[in-house]
């Protein structure tokens, strides 16, 4: 691989431009932040000219190279990156890495996606996750299980020790923003202050879709009967959709390939979310981890960005 | 019980008066067709005044008895009728309806609807799908099997020689609405001319979730990843989407109530839908009956209205 051209000493752009936010994280060697912008003009929100507004989100920051992962490398995006096939590893997909310089004559690198045929459903593709899914590995080579990353569209992806075998798209997290928000069932929930999934409702609805075995379709309309019939408060019942949601997706994931609670779980997403996740899972007795997706997709973009020569190499 | 009044010469308003929509037929003693009001004023697009919006939708028509059933029923409708609970018979729910003299002094029954105590869901609730059941009993007293009412609520029932044992509420109509207009997958499906269930890409969609064993939930990304990777037409994918939405209900429904293709279906609904319904049964090797839903409400109002006294009794 050869040398990229450091325009500064030694610091770098880590950015994370999905469909709906683009992130942007000054850092230095060692992969400290030193500055953060974020916008809203994700590449479902823009139509085109990606360099202008990449470079007023990151304006006054030093003249360094980027690296970027998520829909930026999508046919919307600024460049098309690669989609590299499952299974694959770190490697296989830092050799895929799409490189070229701006107008500005700034180096720009951007992270393929994963593609996996999956006949049985016309295949599936990641953009974005797999920079976390790096980051994970990168921190334990040894990890065996399963990547859960959980957002608009939840992915599950299995890894064994540093390979990404197959993974599954589900889109969820954006199913329950439009049942909560656009559905009838609206009227029958509302927000409620504090972690709904520490809540007993959320726990009922998990255990209802991923436990008892009442189908995700089946249990939907149970969220206005509950509330007319048994007179729940509606922001009890967000706690109890978004239970039937995500126990939905649970149930969904071990159908399409069985996973026994013994099987080491990660689950890497925002905050609030990877909570839910994490406390949905442990509830149904599986061994979890929650990692903070932000900071698994720094992590990954510098660790590729070391091998780019964007940063220097990391002490052994 | 009592007779009511007969304001003009055996003649009668039935109302379906939904969430969306209110229809209001007129009909003579044979329950024949004489006139029909439509209009988009349903329950869930008004505030109260109810008499004034039914008085200005029939404006004209003679002053005679006027039977309902829907959402009208419901606490934001015109009077809250009862739910009578399952298993129960037309006798039953006919000895439950409300009725009232508006301030004109016109006569109004409003039929109840159907609960179900289904603790593994908190219950279930019907209105307006019980007029079509009555009807449909009416016409095969001797009926065992399986009713199926899709629509924006879907509602399975099972029906034992003419006792409507139980049901079952999904949202599949309104979920479908949502994913196709609402969902990131309205830019990999397109309206389409012609019957969707009469394609390949419907089938195939039911056959994933309904036989293959594909969960509903983990079938949905599919739809992009035909577009994005396969460059199926958005016409095709809207078809193959309405399969995966109607396979995932029968196979929720099948999940829920083991119902085996031996078992008698009528699908009751709208044209098209009760189409779709049709096909995708018949594909899985379900015997089955399409029936329309309008000449179904229609017809139960009027079986109910006689009783009632507003028509005369039907000659043996």
């Amino acid at each position: 691989m050869t040398a990229a051209p450091n325009l500064d000493s030694g610091k770098l752009i880590a950015v994370d431009w999905g469909t709906s936010r683009l992130r942007a994280r000054l850092v230095d060697a060692d992969g400290r932040v030193l500055a953060d912008a974020e916008s809203d003009r994700g590449i479902g929100a823009i139509d085109g000219g990606h360099e202008a507004i990449f470079e007023s989100t990151v304006a006054g920051w030093p003249s360094v190279p980027a690296i970027m992962a998520g829909m930026i490398g999508s046919r919307q995006g600024w460049r098309e990156a690669a989609y590299v096939t499952c299974p694959t590893t770190p490697v296989a997909l830092a050799a895929e890495i799409t490189r070229f310089t701006t107008t500005r004559g700034r180096p720009v690198a951007i992270v393929p996606g994963l593609l996996l045929a999956a006949p049985s459903r016309d295949g599936d593709v990641i953009r974005g996750e797999e920079t976390q899914m790096i980051a994970l590995i990168d921190r334990e080579p040894a990890f065996t299980g399963t990547a859960i990353l959980p957002g608009t569209h939840s992915k599950w992806a299995r890894i064994d020790r540093g390979v990404i075998v197959d993974f599954q798209s589900f889109i969820t997290g954006e199913l329950f923003e439009l049942l909560s928000q656009k559905s009838f069932l609206r009227h029958s929930v509302a927000e409620a202050a504090g972690d709904l999934s520490a809540t007993p409702d959320f726990a009922l609805g998990v255990r209802r879709t991923a436990k008892d075995g009442l189908p995700f379709l089946g249990a939907l309309f149970s969220v206005r009967t509950r509330q007319l019939l048994a007179g729940v408060r509606p922001e009890d019942n967000l706690a109890y959709l978004s239970g039937l949601v995500i126990g939905g997706e649970i149930a969904a994931a071990r159908a399409m390939r069985p996973i026994d609670p013994g099987t080491p779980v990660r689950v890497i997403g925002a905050r609030s979310l990877a909570r839910a996740y994490h406390a949905a899972l442990k509830g149904l007795g599986f061994e979890t981890v929650a990692l903070d997706g932000d900071a698994l997709v720094l992590d990954g973009l510098v660790h590729l960005a070391r091998g780019l020569g964007y940063l220097p190499a990391r002490a052994p």
